[in-house]
C-alpha cells in the first residue's frame, strides 16, 4: 500500500516554559533514531525542528511559546516507529493518508470521523453524483453518496424512524415514497401488507445505479424488493418525481403515507436563494397535496447539532400553501455516528 | 485558547510523477501566502518542503515518489488559513490540537473520533483512576473513566441492554448491581418496583467521586436515585463487591437477577497472566454462584470489532465451576461511536 501513518502527540507543559528545557530531552530521543536535524526560524513563534530519517521518515517538533508541545511522526504504513509512544501523554490514534480505501468520512456536522472500512465493494460516477457501496467490519455495506454515509445494512434504525417508530400500521394502505434507492423502506413496508406502495427513484438524485448497486450490495437491507420493479403490493417507477407529482394532484389522487427519502435538508442557510431549497420546497407542497386529509408525511432532517438548518426547514412547513403541523425525533442511526433528527407532518 | 489548528490535504496523482511538474504550482500558492521556503534533502524519498509563515503558521509539502501529495497546515485556532482550501480534492475536518477540552476520544478498537464536547463539567482523579463528565451537544452529559467514554445521558440503548431489553420484569425480583455508579440501571429498575435492589460500587474500580459527579451532573441518567444511598425497594454498598459476593456465597443468599456493570472485557488477550482477566474471572464465578438456579446474569462485553477478547470471554464462561449458557447481543449505544456486545449468562 502506499499509505503514510501520521502520529501526532502533544502535551503541554505545565509551566510556560524556555524550550531550551524541554527540547534537549526530546531532540536526543530523535536522534538515537538516526533522523538528521533542521531547526527553523520561526520569527519569535517558538521553537520548530525537523528531522528526517531512513525511509522518508519525517518527524516535526513545535514547543509553542505557550507551553503546548505537538509532535509529528510520519511514515510509510508498514514502517514501525512506535518506540517514540512514550514522550507523550496524549497519542491519537495514527491518521492514514493516501490509503486506498478512505476511513474518514466526517459527519454532518463536521466532525472527523474514523470508519472500519476495509473494502471498496462498489463505486460509479453517475451523471450527477459519485456512489460508493464500502464495507465496514461492523455497520456491514455502508452507501455512500457523494461522500455522505447515506445508509448502512446496519441502519434498520433509519428505516423504523422513517417510518413512524413502529407506531403505524401499513396493511391495505396506500404509500408513496419518494427515493428510498436502498430498498430499506420498501423491504419493511411489504412486510405489513400494504394495498400499493409506489416508489419513485427520481433520476435527478438517485440513478438506477444506486438500485442496482443496492440490490447486489445491500441486500441485509432491500432483501430481494429490488430484483423487480413491481411486486405483490409495490411498483417501483424509474422517473422524476416533480411531473408524477403534479399529475397526482390533477388526478386528486390522495396517499395514506408520503414517505421522503430524497436527502436530507441542506445545510445552506441560505433557503431564499438556494436552488436545493427551492426542490426541497417544491416538494414538500406537492407531498402534501398529494396527502390524504388523515394521512402522515414522514421525513429525515439532519444531524441534530445543525439546528440553524432545521429551524430554516421548519419555517419552510410553517409556509406551506396548505397549512400542516409537525412533530421531530431524535435517532441515532449506528453507521451515522451523530444523533439525526425525522420529521412527522399532517394536515392541520 | 492556546490551540493550534492542523488541516491535512492529501491528493494522488493519476500518473507517478517527478515533482518537479507538481510542486512548482503548489510553492507559488505558499508564496503568495508570504511562507518562507526550506527545501530538505530526503535522500531520495521524494519531495519535502517546510514554509513558515507569520502568525507561527507552518506548511509541510511533501510529494511521495508513488504518486501521493500530502499537505499539513497549522496554524492558531484563531488564524484563518481557509484559502488554501482549493489546493486539494480531499480535505478532513482540521484536527484542533492543545485545547483546553479534548475532542478526541478513540473508539475501544482504537479508531479517531472526534466529538461534539464544549465543556469539561466534572474532573477528579481519584486514587485508582481519573473521572471526567464532559458536556456534549448531541449527548448530553459523558462520563468518561480512565480516557474510556462510560456512559452519556443520551445512552438509555446501554441501560436497557444491560437489563435484557425489555425481556425481564422485574417487579418483586431481587437483584443485585456490580458497579453501576452512574445510577442509570438503578433508576431504570426501580420504575419497576422490584422487591430489592442492592448495588454495590466497589472501591477499586469506582470510587465515590463516580457517583458524586454523576449525582450531580448525569440527572437525566440517574434521576435522584443516588441522592440517598437508601430507598423503598433499593440500597446502595459502598465497599469492595469481592468480601461481599464471598459472604452472600456463604451464607447462600441467591438473586433473580445480577448485573455486572464493573468494566468491559479486558483488551489484552493473555487471560491467564493478566491480574485483570483474573479479577474478571473471580467476579464472574462469584456472580453465578448466587445467582438463582433460574436468574439471570447480564454484562457488557466490548466493542463488535474485537473478537479476540470477546472470544476470550466465551473461554472464561465455558470454565466456570458452575455450567452456563450464554447469548450475547449487539447493540448501538449513541455516544459509544461503534456497535457494543452485551451477554446474557444462566445457569445450566
Amino acid at each position: 500500500d502506499m499509505a503514510v501513518r501520521h502520529y501526532t502527540l502533544d502535551f503541554t507543559l505545565s509551566t510556560p516554559v524556555d524550550s531550551a528545557s524541554v527540547v534537549p530531552g526530546l531532540v536526543s530521543i530523535f536522534h538515537e533514531q538516526e533522523l538528521t536535524e533542521t531547526i527553523h526560524d520561526t520569527n519569535g513563534h517558538g521553537y520548530l525542528a525537523t528531522f528526517i530519517g531512513k525511509n522518508g521518515r519525517l518527524v516535526i517538533l513545535r514547543v509553542h511559546s505557550h507551553g503546548l508541545v505537538t509532535i509529528d511522526l510520519q511514515c510509510h504504513e508498514d514502517d514501525n516507529i512506535a518506540q517514540l509512544d512514550n514522550v507523550s501523554d496524549q497519542e491519537l490514534p495514527a491518521l492514514v493518508r493516501g490509503a486506498k480505501v478512505d476511513r474518514y468520512w466526517p459527519t454532518a456536522d463536521g466532525r472527523l470521523m474514523e470508519y472500519d472500512i476495509d473494502e471498496v465493494v462498489y463505486e460509479e460516477d453517475s451523471a450527477y453524483q459519485n456512489i460508493k457501496i464500502l464495507h465496514s467490519r461492523q455497520y456491514g455495506n455502508i452507501l455512500v453518496l457523494d461522500g455522505d454515509v447515506n445508509l448502512a445494512e446496519s441502519d434498520l434504525a433509519y428505516t423504523q424512524a422513517i417510518t413512524g417508530n413502529g407506531r403505524e400500521n401499513y396493511t391495505g394502505k396506500e404509500v408513496l415514497i419518494l427515493g428510498g434507492g436502498d430498498g430499506g423502506i420498501l423491504a419493511e413496508l411489504v412486510k405489513q401488507k400494504p394495498k400499493m406502495v409506489t416508489m419513485v427513484e427520481i433520476s435527478f438524485y438517485r440513478l438506477c445505479s444506486v438500485i442496482d448497486g443496492c440490490k447486489m450490495h445491500m441486500r441485509r437491507t432491500c432483501g430481494n424488493t429490488l430484483d423487480n420493479l413491481k411486486g405483490d403490493c409495490y411498483q417501483i417507477l424509474i422517473e422524476d418525481c416533480v411531473p408524477l407529482l403534479k399529475k397526482y394532484v390533477q388526478e386528486g389522487r390522495t396517499f395514506d403515507y408520503v414517505i421522503n427519502d430524497l436527502t436530507a435538508i441542506p445545510i445552506s442557510t441560505a433557503p431564499e436563494e438556494d436552488s436545493t431549497w427551492e426542490f426541497l420546497r417544491l416538494i414538500l407542497d406537492l407531498s402534501i397535496r398529494v396527502l390524504h386529509p388523515k394521512g402522515k408525511y414522514f421525513t429525515q432532517g439532519n444531524s441534530v447539532n445543525l439546528k440553524e438548518a432545521l429551524s430554516l426547514y421548519e419555517e419552510q412547513l410553517g409556509k406551506l400553501s396548505c397549512p400542516v403541523d409537525f412533530r421531530k425525533e431524535v435517532v441515532c442511526v449506528p453507521s451515522y455516528l451523530e444523533q439525526w433528527v425525522f420529521y412527522t407532518a399532517w394536515k392541520k
